[in-house]
Formats: structure tokens, sequence, C-alpha cells
């Protein structure tokens, strides 16, 4: 048996995209659409105290393009309060005007590829807990979209070696830190969780930068040979105010 | 031809997942809604008598994500009592108020790999039995996925001789033993039944031991080489609170 | 360019999948219900006349899991009547409380593979006959699957010469031989027809064998090179006694 | 760069299939029916002009299964008249009554791996004029199926040389033309136009034919190495009796 | 690490496509269809300011085949803007009409495959800003495609050194260049934005020239070896006069 990598774990992840039903949402009466924009802004307010407390986060963009119009991303500490929020968010009057389009479920994950040696217990590292229990940057723009890693003929990630893998990934993760200051990155992991392996979830304020350092990576060999890529969603944040603007009809 | 695998056979199974229509179970009374609740769990507490007489079992979860709500997991005797607990499944007013998103028919499989050789008859054997016919525990997680063994050019799992399958089962089945205690695993065939060569199911009280499973599996070659993988599903346990809690709106 | 296989072509075979809507269904009043289940019953009475008449053939089982309830499954002698009759199942006030889900269009096929020299019309042979104008046991369990030989780089059925498909399709025909009084399997081409180049149809009192002749088949060359699977569909059968408790609310 | 095949492009080319929405339909009244019956076969005679003008040409089909009741093939001299003819039939009043399931947009095409070499322009040679302007015939039976030549590894039409593509093309073409009298063939591309490189339509009095033809065709090395298909639709004709008789309830 | 290539980025594109509800459209009153249509014209004339002013472009099609019915295409400089402007078309009353079919999110490209040395900006070369912020013509046809380039096996395009994808580039632009008048071809980039790495938009008043053009490419080995295609559509113009009568019931 080949060596496995090991992980470390933060915070699970549900990123969860709807489309709006603007043909029902346009029937109610302006009362209703309020009621229902008011609970629903209430219900952000509520999921962001975790954001404050430091026991959660979150993230609201508006997708650009069919695939979907609402994205709220939610970060919690165990997979139970990530589904209890779920069904509250379900039971939303706004979300009654919506029809679910995707989701992905995950939990924030950091490889030992990358990891120096040491003795100390990584989860007690302040720069691990900043990024396996991250705070969300209120950036203009995300991305998300998962992916495997290919096992494929000659091209099986899974039957390198340890060490091929470490070098490959070193490579890559060169590309990935050339962007910082420009794009943050939250990899999670979601084996067992969801279709893919991981999900990739980048935030920026400049659009073009997406495009960038994910075609600089297709170029270097752990994209070219052995990455397969889902759907890409790109989206625009949406915070009260552009909410309100969003909704308005 | 080469030398197929022998398999013991136990329970049938049903997989059935569902997502709640909630904007029509919200136009119900609470009246009807109670009514709807009461007769669906008076079903759950029926198919738990199979349970507590050990003639077959069952499972209850919330998935996480949109692929899903409610997931019952049912295991009986034939596929002919399947058949019919599903038919009046079906029938309930609870299901009335939701979609169904998937389902995997399969029967809880044991295969020779691992078998060691005797002349005694496996199925009298208690410990062959009681994976056959499993007890559900009452976990707080389950995970669940179909998946096939591959056949694509020199990645061939069914054009390799008996021993080599044998050796790369060992080496799997050795990994799923250092789970023990931590995550208990029902494999079920559904060659000729369903989609997928098998489905599996996972159960555990740390959900993050799940992604630990599978990703060291896929590693391992018989993974890493011969395995195909469907939809991931995973999900947190209802009991009678909770199913209460989730269906209140 | 390479020998093509010749087929003997018998009764043209059109399986029909659908779900109930059983909420449609449930609002109906029980007179609504009853009249539409006699006309159900009465056309089902209709088309077994062919079977009394040897001039068709037809099967009607209940699906298990979401991929379908009902399946009916009908042989006629022409396309035309086929057509005909899907029409008019289309038209019946049950069918109103379905939704289709899946059909198969394809004739009862015999290849040349196995076929030993004779100067005799094969078509006038009673052996060859009662397989190409198959009547269908009344057996307690079905399962449909469609099928294509692959031709995928070096497993490319269509490539090997005729010698070479001949030797594979005998050692296949034995393992379905062995099943003989377990398992009756109805092979029909459907190229030309339908998106795969075969369906196969298998009857069987013990729906266990199923799983066995198709995964021991699985190991078998023909099987594990150059078979390409579609979905699965396993059924119990509907009488008239347990359709009409299967419609019953 | 390879030498690319060199075309002449004939009639524009719309398939247009569609499901009965029974339910529906069967609610209007006897009088709504008999409206949208006359209005579609005034619709069918005004497009039967240009079959008459000898400046296009139409099929009108019901096809066996699920995929589509009903299937429309419209030849025109431009891409303009298939839209707007498309736009009339849209607004139709029996097409409220039914669900579009596929469509294909081509143009009929004669490739030069079979022309003979010569000085005079093709679009004059009468025989080349009748294959891209064809005239329909009312044949019983109707076979289309959309295809890709592979590019696949060692599989790659479009790498191969010119001289090796004609050669692999005029054993193919051998087969074709053994069924002359039983098949007519007409062959449209539809690079730029729509999924798949060309459609394939069949026409014949005898339905087994199709599969004769198709199944032949599948073991020439340029169907067993270099041909990728879509759906198969198979129907029989609907002519105006037999169209009152279909939509009879 | 392989070189990657560099790209100059325009303006962002979004391409909508939906089809029309016609059972829906054709219950409202004239007037209702009247409001309807005056408003979307009078949305179609605000986008329009913005080509005359040089801070974008539109376009907007009728795609042939059931794939879509509208196709607009938007081009500005922000994402923001698309995002805003897609929102405000999503309210319009005629959408209401419509059922979204596919959209694409991309943004113009230019590569560096085929660029001299030089050591001006290019953003500030007029040749290059008329491509990167291209007039949209009024041709009479459209063709869209999204496609990846493939990385399969031998045929990976991001394992090639620069100079090999750079020679190979030379002759699939050549070819493009021969249809210098006949097509105007824009490719926008999506890699990180949607599904495919590029979005190939084409425009010609000759709708063959598309067919001929996707063609010649496809014998070139950077296609026949390296491209992947998504869906491809073809549409005619609408102008408000053919939009008008597009509409009219």
């Amino acid at each position: 048996m080949n060596e496995a990598a090991i992980t470390l774990d933060g915070w699970y992840v549900l990123h969860d995209f709807r489309s709006m039903d603007w043909v029902a949402w346009k029937m109610l009466t302006d009362e209703e659409r309020q009621f229902a924009i008011d609970e629903y802004q209430a219900f952000i307010e509520k999921v962001n105290q975790a954001d404050e407390n430091k026991t959660g986060a979150h993230a609201l963009y508006s997708i650009v393009g069919q695939k979907a119009d609402l994205m709220l991303m939610l970060l919690r500490e165990t997979m139970d309060e990530l589904r209890e929020l779920e069904t509250e968010y379900n039971k939303l009057t706004l979300i009654a005007y919506t029809v679910p389009t995707y989701s992905y479920v995950s939990v924030v994950e950091l490889s030992n590829y990358l990891a120096g040696k040491s003795d100390e217990d990584p989860y007690q590292n302040p720069h691990v807990r900043a990024r396996l229990y991250p705070e969300l940057q209120r950036s203009q723009y995300i991305c998300f979209y998962p992916m495997d890693k290919r096992r494929d003929g000659d091209d099986n990630w899974y039957m390198l070696p340890m060490d091929a893998r470490k070098e490959l990934m070193l490579s890559h993760g060169k590309i990935g830190r050339s962007y910082a200051g420009k794009v943050k990155q939250i990899i999670s992991g979601s084996v067992g969780f969801d279709d893919y392996e991981w999900g990739v979830t980048l935030f920026a304020d400049d659009v073009l930068q997406f495009k960038k350092l994910v075609y600089e990576m297709r170029f270097d060999e752990v994209s070219a040979r052995y990455a397969e890529f889902g759907s890409f969603y790109v989206g625009t944040r949406l915070d009260a105010e552009r909410l309100t603007k969003f909704l308005e009809v």
C-alpha cells in the first residue's frame, strides 16, 4: 500500500447555490416581499454572530450566469450545526421563492505535503488555526469549484509515491503563494462527504486574478496531468444594501 | 474464463433519498402537518418492529446539502418485503411533500476474498450471520456511496487472477479493520439490481472518520487503480425528537 | 472489413417504465380510481390475448427503488403494433397518474456465434422459434438492463476476428446455460432502434440468481473487457390481485 | 496540418422531436381538439407545398418509446426559413400540448471522399443535386441518430491522412450501397451547428433493415474504431389519417 | 513547471440562452404582450447605449432548434456591470415567459502564442484594443460553443512545451485568418469563470462558413488532438422588427 497523505481538518463547510424564481417573487405584494427580505437579513445577521464570535464564518454572493443567483457559504464547528442551519435556511420565506441548483459539503483542510517536521501539535499553531478556522474576507468576488485528483491509466495521482506527490505539490503551492494579497484560497476536503475530493473557494477584489491563477496552475503538472475539475461558479458580493437592490422588483 | 468471486448474501437493502417540498409543507395547517408527522412516526415504529425481531433493520437520517433531506435505509429478508414497504412508504401523507432524489437497491454481501477455508456452512457461523443480517447502530452519522470495480484498459479488476485480487483485498481489508470501533461498514452487492456493483454504507459517531477512512483507502491500489465511485451522501441521525424539530415550521 | 455477425430476429419489444404520481392519484375519488384500475386491467387482459394466441407476449412488474413503479414489457410481430399499443397505453386514465422514466425499443435476437452449420431455414426450427417468439414465464422477478459491446482502444469487440468472437461467446454462453432452470434470458437487439446495442431481460423465481449470473459473467472476458452496461432495473411481478393492492390508497 | 475533407452542402435540416402531454390534451373539449388537429394538418399541408415545388421537403413520424411521440423533419433552402418555420410550428395550438424532447440542426452533405475527379461543377450534376436536395420518400419507417468521428488516443479520425480516410470510407460506402432499394440514407453535416458532427436519417419500408445496416457497419473499421454515436430514434409514418387516429382520445 | 501562456483580457462577457414558454405567452392579452415587448425593446435600446459609447457591446439572436429561442450576448467593462444587467434582464416581464437553458461567463481574451515581441504596452495598441473591446457586427448569423484544451494521456495540451504550443497555434491561426471577411471570431477565456476554458463566438452573413471553418480546423492538430467541445448553438439575428414578428401570436 502507498503512503496516504495526512490532513488537518477545521470547520465544516456548506456551499448552497440557488436560483431566484422571479415570476413567483414578483407576484407577492410589497409587504410580503419586505417581510421575506427582513426575515432573510435577520437570518444572515444571526449567522454573522458566529463570524464575530470566531465560532464560524459565512459569505453571501450572487453568482453570474444561470447556474445560480444566491450563493451562501457557511462554516461551522460541527456537521450538525451545518445541517441545522441548512434546515433553518430552507424554511425561510425568501427560500420558497428560489430553486436549489447545487450544493457542496466539505471540511476545511490542510495537507501534510507542505508541512515541515515538528513535534508541536499543529492544531495549537496560530498560523495553522488561522487557516483551518478562517475569517472570511469581505472580498468583492468569489470563485468556487470542486475537483478530483485523477486516477486514469498512467496519470494516477494515488499511485504516485509520497515523495513525488510532495515535490509536485511544492511547485503547485508556489503558484498559489505568488498570488498572496491578490487571491485568498480556502481548500476544503470532501472525500466521503460529496462527489469530488476537494472544494476550492477563492476570494479576490480583482475578478481577473481568479482566471490568471487557475490558468497558470493548469500548466503545472499537478493540474495538467492529475486534476479533474467540476463546474466553476463566479460571483459578486451581496452586502445588505446590494441584497435589497438585488431583490427589488 | 477467469475465476469468479463467490459471495454470501444476507438481507435485501433499499436506500431511499428524498428532498422536502418546504413550500407545500408550509401551506398545510398545523393539524394537517401533525397528522402527517404522526402517521410517519407510526410507520417508522412499525418498521422498527423488524429491528427488534431481528427480521430486518432500518435507519433514518437527514442528508446534508441539496442532494436529499430524508434518507431511509431499509433491510429485509426478501425483495418482496422491500417492494411492499417502499410502496407503503410512497403512500404516506408526508411523502407527498417530498421529491424523490435517489435510491439504491442491493443485498448485504460478504465476498470470499477474505474467507479462510472451512467445511462448515458459513450461513450458520454467528460472526458471518451478524454481518449478513446486521443490527444497525444508532450512530450519529451515516455515509453512503455506490461503487464499481474498474474495467478500463490495463486497470481491469475483472481480468485479474483470483490470487491477485485476494492479495489486493487483503491490504484493503486491513485499512477497514484499523477503523474498527470508529466506523461500522456495511457492503451490499447490487450487480443485476442497480447501476453500480456495490453500495457502501458507513456509520460513525465522529463524522471525520468517514473522510479519513475513504481517503486512506484511496491510496490503496484496490481503490487507486480499480475503484469507480458514484455520488457520496453524508447525513446526521433523525430520532423521533429531531424528526419533529426537522419538520417544524 | 471485418466479418459481421448475422442475427435471427423475432418479435419487436417495448419496455416501458413509469413512476406513479401518488399525490395526484390520491386526490381522485374512490370511483375515479376504480374506473382507472378497471380500465387498466381490461387493457392488460386485451394485451394478454396475444400471449394466448402466441402472436405476442407481455409482462407487468413493479420496479424496486425510485427508477420506476410500473414496468410493462410488450412483444409484438411488428413495430407498428408496438407503436399502436404504446399510444393506446399512453391514453389510459391510470397512465395520466404516472410519469414516464425510461423505455427501450428492440427486437428479440439470436446471433450466429453459437449456431451450428445447417441447411435448414432456422426460422422453421421449433427450438429457434421458441426463442425468437418467446412465451413469457410468470416468474416472480424480472431484471432488465441495456448493454453495448465496447469499442475502446485495445478493447474493441468490433475489431476482433469472427473466430475470436465466437470462442469468447462460447465461454459466455456456458455460464448462461449453467443457470438453465433458474434464470430465463431474453436477448433483444437494438442497434438502430435505441441507445444501446442490446437489451437483456431476465426472469427468475429467486431474485438472487440475477446477481449471481451477472456477477459470474462479469469475470468472463466478454463482459470483463468488452461490455458496457446501462442502468439495471429489478422488479417483482404484478398480477391482477397485486396490482389492485399496489394501487390501493 | 492534415488535409481536410471538402463537402458539398444542400438543404438545411431541422429534426424536431416532441412528446404529447396527453393529460392536458384529454382535458380539451372535442371542438378544441378538432381545431388543434385541423390547424396542425393545415400547417403540414403548407409545409408540403415546398415538397411539391422542390424547394424543400418534410417528413412526419411517430417515434416508438418514451423519447418522443412526434418527429417532424424539415428541409429548406436557408437557415432563416428553418428558423421561421420552427417559430411558426412552436405557436401551433397542438404544440402547446407537447413537450420538446430533442432537436437537431444540420445541412445535407456529400463529402469528397467518394468523389471522382471532375472539372464540372458538382452542383450542376443532377445525381449530386438529387442527393443534396432530396425528395423524401413516404417510407413506413424512419431512423435518426447523430454521430461523431472519434478523436481518442490512437483512434483519431482527424489525424489520419486523406488517403487512409478515403480508403476506409470506400469500404464503408460499399455497405451502404448494398442496401440500395432497402434503405434510403440522408447524411447531414452539423459541425458548427449542433453537438455532433453528423446527423444520419434512414428511411425504409422494412424496419429490420435499419438494424441490419447499422449493425453490419459497426464491424467496419470506420464505425468500429472511429464512430461515436448519440441517441437512436425509430418511428413509424404519420399520414393524415394516422395522425388523426394518433390524436384521438 | 511548464511555461504558462500569458493572456490579454478585455470586456467581460455573458451569453444568456432562453426558451420561450409559448403556452403562457399566448395566454396574455394583446395589451399585456405589447407591454412586455415594449419593455424588452426598451431594455435592448438601453443596452445598446454602451455599444454606441464604446463601453460595451451586445447581440440578440434567435437560436435554431430546441436548445434555446433567445440568445442575448452582453459585453461590459466589469463583472459587476454584467451581473447587474443580468439581474435587470431577469426581472423583465418578457423573461417571465421564458425558461433559462444555458449561459456562459467569460472575458474577451488574446493569448501570447501569436504575439510578436514588443516593448510597447499592448493595451495601448489600437489593433489589440479593437479585438479586446470589439464592436459587434450586425451579422445575420451567430455561432457559439465552449471548448477545452484536452488533458488526456498522450494528448495533453498543458504538458506541451511553449514552443510546440506556439507552432501548433500558428497553423491554427492561419485557418482562422483564411476566413477573414467571412467569419468574425471572438475568443473569450473562462478558466475560473465557467465550466469550459474558452467560449468561441462566430459571426457571419453566410451560415455555411461556420461549418466550413470549424470542420477545416478539426483536421488541424490543435483541434484534432487537443480540443474538447461543448454544445454548439447557431442562430439568426433578431432586430427590432424580427423580434416583434418572432413574438407575435
